[in-house]
Order: C-alpha cells, then sequence, then structure tokens
C-alpha cells in the first residue's frame, strides 16, 4: 500500500502541503479541527463587522474534493507518539509514515491568563464573532446608558499590540465610530469613541522598517486612534487596562499582543524556543525524525540570522517544501534544504490607508491601500469568495456601511 | 411633550407599526433582545448553509436611521405593568402612553421540555447557526465512523412537523445529502442520508388546500424524503424518535412543530387562547386598555370564523393597523376594525418545487418556485441585502453549492 502522509491542521502550511502532494503516490489524510480553511489574514474584517464568517472560509473537503489522494477528517489531535508512529484524536487513533505538523499556535497572555475574559484574542472564526458581539454591544449599551460616565467608558476601546492585527482592528473601529454608526445613535455619540492603541515595544509594526512604522502611526492618528508605544500592560479587568501607573477606562478591551505555538510540538521530543515552536532541521523534519516534519507558525526557523516570520506566505512555503521533501524521500532523493522568500511585507491601516514594502520598494496611503485589497482579493481561496468579498468591499467603500453587523451569539461576558 | 410610543419587538409586526408612525406627533421607542430585524422566511437557509446570517438580517438602527421620530434600544423587556403604564428591562425601565406589543411566539415542546436538547427548532439566527452546525457535524461523524451501523444513525434525519419550515428543512437537506456533498466524502456515502419528514396531522402544509398538500408531498418524496403523516412522536432522545410505537434510529432531530406565544402576553391581564395568544378587540387593542395594543404571531384574531395565521403579512397589516389606531386616538378620531387581507399562501420545498395558492389560483413545481423566488427576494429588506441574497442563488443553482457550510460556535451538545 502506498505510504500514508497525516497532515495535522488545515490552515496555510497543511493545506498547501495537501495540495503540493496530489499527484505523488502516497494516500493522504487532513485532519482539523474545524471543517474549514480560514483566510486570516481577513480575519479582523469579519471582527469588525465588513464580511461575514463564510466569506472568508470555504469547506477543506470542499476545496480538496477534486484530490483523489486525500481524505478530510474533522477532529482534533490529542497526542503524537513519533517512536510508535501514531497519532490519537478525540474520536480515534491514525499511523502514518509520514507526519506534517501544521497546528499554528494561538494568542497567549505571557502568563496572564485572568485576562483572556476581558481581552479576547482573534485567531478563530468564533473568536471573530465574539469580538463583533462586544464591538456592537459596546455602543448598544452606551446608547441605553444614562450616567455620561459610565456611557463614555462603553464608548472607550483599547486595543492592546501594535503588529498588523491590532493595527487593523484600531484603524476600523475608528472609522466605524467616525462613519459608519453617528446617524443611527440618538442618546450617545459615536464619534466621541476613544480608540487607544497599546504597543509595548517603541513602534507599531515592528516587522515593517522604521519609516514605514512611522507613517502608520501618523495615518493611524489621522483616524482619531490615540497610540501609546513603550509602555506595557500590567493590569486588565472589566473597568480598562493600567499602561504602567497610567489607567485607560474602558469596558472593552481586545487582544492582539502575543501568541503561543501550539502545544502539540511539545510531543515532538525536539528542542523548542520560548515562544514554544520546534526548532526544526534545514529540510524542517525534526531532528532525528526524518519523518515528521513542522511547518507554519509552529516551526522556529532561522535563515540569515532572521527568524522566519509567521505569516501566510512563509506557512505556504513550507507546506510545499514538506511536500516536495516527502517525494524525494520516497524516490530515493536528496533534498535541498528550505528557503524562505520574501515577496514583501504589506498592512492595512483603514480606508485609503496602508503600508507595503516590497523589498525595500517602500510606499503608503491610498495607492498601498488599493495594491493591498488586490493581493488579498487575489490570494482568498475559490472563485466565490473572491466575487462576494470584493463586491463587499466595493458596496462598503462607497456607502461606509458594514453589512455584517449582526450580534449573534451569547456568552457569559465577563462585562455582565 | 409628544406622547411616547413604546413598541416591544422588531419583526414584522413592530417594524412596521414604528415605520407606519414616522409623521404621527409621538415619540417612539424600538426595544428588540437583539440589534436586528430578522427575514425570518428565509431563516431555514441559514440553517441549510445556503446564507450567511448576515445575509438575511439588519441592524434595526440602520433600517430606521432617517427617521427622526425613533430611538432604538437592544434590551430584554421582563415586566409589562398596564396599570401604571411601565415597562422594566434588563436594564431600566421605560414609561408609556401607547404600547405596542409585538413578541412574537418562540418554539415549543408541548410540555416535553427535555426535547429541546435534543431536537433543536428555528426561530433565531442563532438557533440557525446551531442547527447548520448539527446538520454538518452529522456528515463529518459519519465520515469518521468506521461501524457502519453508527455510521448510517449518523446519515439520517428526523424533522417533526409538517408545515412549511419543516417541509423546506426536509427538502434542502435532501438535496444536500443528493447534490451538494457525495464527491467530497471517501468513506461515507451522503446519498444513503434517510430524511424522514414527520407530521402529526393528516398531510403536510395543513394550512394549503389538500390538493397541494398532496402535490407538495409528492415533490418531497421525488427528493428523497419519506412522509410520515397522522403519527405523532412519543419521544425524543439521542438515539432517535418514537413515532407511536415505531422508533425512528437518527442522531440527528430538528423540531419544527409548534409554537408558544411570548410569556409577556401573559401580563396583560388579558384573556389568552391556547396557545398563549392575547385575545384582542376589533381594533387590536387589549380589553380594557385601548393604548395598549398585541400585534403579529402574539395576538390571536378571529376573522370570519377563521384564526388570522401567524405569518409575515398578516403581522406588518397589523401593525401598520396599530400605528393607524394610534394616529386616530390622537387626533381623536375612531377606527375601523382591523381586517387581515390574505393575498395568498406558498411554499418552497426545493429545487424548482414549491407550492402557491393565491387566493384560488393554484400552481406547483418550478414555475411556482420562481413565483417564490421572486417574492421573497422582493420582500426582503435592503437593497443591499436582495442583491447579495440574489447572487448567492443564482450561484448556487448553477453549482448546486451552499457557501455557508462552516462550522461555527461550540456547544455542549446532547449527542457528545
Amino acid at each position: 500500500m502506498e505510504p500514508h502522509v497525516l497532515v495535522l491542521g488545515g490552515g496555510f502550511g497543511g493545506l498547501w502541503a495537501t495540495r503540493a502532494l496530489a499527484s505523488a503516490p502516497v494516500r493522504i489524510t487532513l485532519v482539523d479541527r474545524t471543517n474549514h480553511h480560514l483566510f486570516q489574514p481577513l480575519l479582523y474584517q469579519v471582527a469588525m463587522a465588513g464580511l461575514s464568517a463564510p466569506d472568508i472560509a470555504a469547506p477543506l473537503r470542499h476545496i480538496l474534493r477534486r484530490q483523489r489522494n486525500v481524505g478530510v477528517r474533522m477532529d482534533e489531535a490529542l497526542a503524537i507518539d513519533v517512536a510508535t508512529r501514531r497519532v490519537t484524536f478525540a474520536q480515534g487513533t491514525l499511523e502514518y509514515d509520514y507526519l506534517i505538523v501544521a497546528t499554528g499556535s494561538r494568542h497567549a497572555y505571557f502568563g496572564h491568563d485572568e485576562w483572556a475574559s476581558h481581552a479576547p484574542g482573534l485567531k478563530t472564526l468564533d473568536d471573530a464573532v465574539m469580538i463583533r458581539r462586544r464591538m456592537l454591544e459596546a455602543f448598544e449599551r452606551a446608547e441605553r446608558e444614562s450616567d455620561p460616565d459610565v456611557q463614555s467608558e462603553w464608548l472607550d476601546f483599547v486595543i492592546i499590540g501594535g503588529g498588523p492585527t491590532g493595527v487593523e482592528l484600531a484603524g476600523t473601529l475608528a472609522e466605524i465610530a467616525r462613519h459608519t454608526l453617528p446617524r443611527e445613535f440618538r442618546r450617545c455619540d459615536p464619534r466621541k469613541a476613544n480608540i487607544h492603541l497599546v504597543e509595548a515595544g517603541p513602534r507599531v509594526l515592528p516587522s515593517m522598517p522604521e519609516s514605514l512604522s512611522a507613517n502608520a502611526r501618523s495615518q493611524l492618528e489621522r483616524l482619531g486612534v490615540r497610540v501609546h508605544t513603550g509602555r506595557a500592560v500590567t493590569r486588565i479587568d472589566d473597568r480598562g487596562v493600567l499602561l504602567g501607573d497610567q489607567p485607560i477606562v474602558a469596558r472593552t478591551v481586545l487582544w492582539a499582543a502575543g501568541v503561543a505555538a501550539s502545544p502539540l510540538g511539545a510531543q515532538l521530543g525536539a528542542e523548542r524556543d520560548r515562544a514554544g515552536r520546534v526548532k526544526v532541521e534545514a529540510d524542517l523534519s525534526v531532528p532525528g525524525h526524518p519523518e515528521v516534519f513542522v511547518i507554519g507558525d509552529l516551526a522556529s526557523v532561522v535563515q540569515d540570522g532572521q527568524p522566519v516570520p509567521g505569516v501566510a506566505p512563509a506557512a505556504k512555503q513550507m507546506g510545499a517544501h514538506a511536500a516536495r521533501a516527502i517525494r524525494n524521500r520516497i524516490a530515493g532523493r536528496a533534498s535541498a534544504p528550505f528557503r524562505y522568500r520574501d515577496y514583501g511585507n504589506l498592512a492595512t491601516i483603514g480606508r485609503m490607508a496602508a503600508v507595503v514594502d516590497l523589498r525595500g520598494l517602500r510606499f503608503s496611503g491610498a495607492f498601498a491601500w488599493l495594491f493591498w485589497l488586490v493581493a488579498h482579493i487575489f490570494f482568498l481561496i475559490g472563485f466565490r469568495n473572491r466575487m462576494v468579498v470584493m463586491s463587499e468591499w466595493i458596496w462598503s467603500y462607497f456607502t461606509y456601511q458594514r453589512d455584517a453587523r449582526i450580534i449573534i451569539g451569547r456568552e457569559r461576558d465577563a462585562r455582565d
């Protein structure tokens, strides 16, 4: 029988590895906890009510329906035994000849797990729907509040973390407060909302060149975002945050600050870095286990003295590389080491506001924003999603409307 | 100060009443538990993964943004005191000069509340997202099950209730199993799914003429649905249902059988019918309280010996009538009694399958289905939603795809 390749995780890494094995003489099982591949770069748009959840996700088995050598399984991997080559799931066990671990990362609170209920993070569609609910409910609460002090607390928002997600959330939230909502409220004025963006490091978008960080900051400030850099959050509760010893009172706090690698990485018997990422060999395999590969956010790869960033293009490239290494292994050929090709870095801030760094070619503002738009539409999975998202964006651009402003789900909200 | 009209519920009744008071010399507060108006006739499409939740809902304050005499409040009414003209909400209290109660109905289990966790009903967007999750998860479980008996239990579905919602769910589910999913599964065959539709009465669509009921039944059977009429469900658990003494084994059971009026109706001091609906005067006001109106599903109105049905057109007409009665009261004029104008009755079954009864003009099949489609697109709130839904439908029609096949949310599922 053909060798069995087990792929854990249907994100960019796992899905690209699976696709790259389409014509290989293997049987593949792709396992994910959810039933869908998520286009994570647009997740903040679901959280900010610009897109609906199905717009940026597609069922994995639908994406892979024509690839006959793959079976998709919705299940949760609980334990990996590299000695017996066996993975235990919530329901059942599977053996493998080759294993690709692509289970990514989850947001992390740096040892302050008690912050989780006050400051939800953004990694899954469920997270996004929950943040959308909290954001929309905050304005609703402000509207029905008669005490002006409490009302203003509901209109204030703190976003922790000045990376791409934090910047996107802050810029979009400022736009919503200024342009989308004002005419619709009678008792509170959404334009009075204060959006605070907090970054512990010296500048926002730390992975960008310094000039673009400065540029992003001034674009944010033009949208009305208050940017606080160089100060870490020391406390979060249901009334706001403590920044060093300065309190910022706000009823809604969002977390975009830290990630920790998937706990499955700890079960591979390999050395890990401080964030829990697995230190892999040059071909992305686990030391001592050439049949096990770790790719995407879960892999710690250093290239030219720099860590390869945890971004979608790197995950896709690693997926394709692991697939190639498996084909070579089966064919008895040697594999070249993995090399990350960095095509550039871009981040959006809001309407007509973005920064782009294409290997030294740097630009910002309206043209960068259009570039960001086209790139994201282009890379979205599936013809259908692309059309829907494009039409949503064109509509929103001209109307300032956001059509997913629907509160669904109930939770025991820490703020109740 | 102008009189204060308090409207409870932002469904068809409450929203139409509010709009009809646009130019009246009143201040209006519209209160709903959610932040949106829901186009309930298409709710089954969200449950069956054809549309996403924001496609069929729009924020109430967005719909009413230009109507300056109305304030929208997202809150839950807990108690009505008709003596002091005061309503208590989860947050705060409001006084009224006129009250319109339009809080509708909820699904009900005829005294078997223990069935709720096994057989979820369909009234809100949260319900729809939960049913979508259960339906999609059932196929996922079948796919990873190795025991063929258990596998077939996961492929079997029972829908209880042969009214419009039950018929729509059964027909659509049969289509999904036969056309949408088959190529995507490797270990189970979705075409082997059995869809059972159970109706305690003698025929499906009991509000339709008998000939159309028979027609609907044969259209359902052509889609592969097994229709059981004249037998009531006596037991539901996580393995299926008992139909009299015949068991139907199925892991997924959906409830479309009964509704009960909103419990707020009990607080008006008026007589109620068996389903809890408030018996109102000819002008829809509550006996002894001419300033309180009950409209929509919560009102029990008998006309020409027949109860006015709990459908959207009736709720809209009652809303407009209550608004007119309030204007007349303010102007010191008398109001004519409410008369329901029945423009017809239509129900869809599946692709190219529907039945239509337009005051005696009856037709079914492909033309009825097109008629249903156009009518529903036409009545959808908002230009934007109409465009999106129409394009979703055209896409689905040609591809058999359903683009909202995304599992979100977690629950303590009774089936775990």
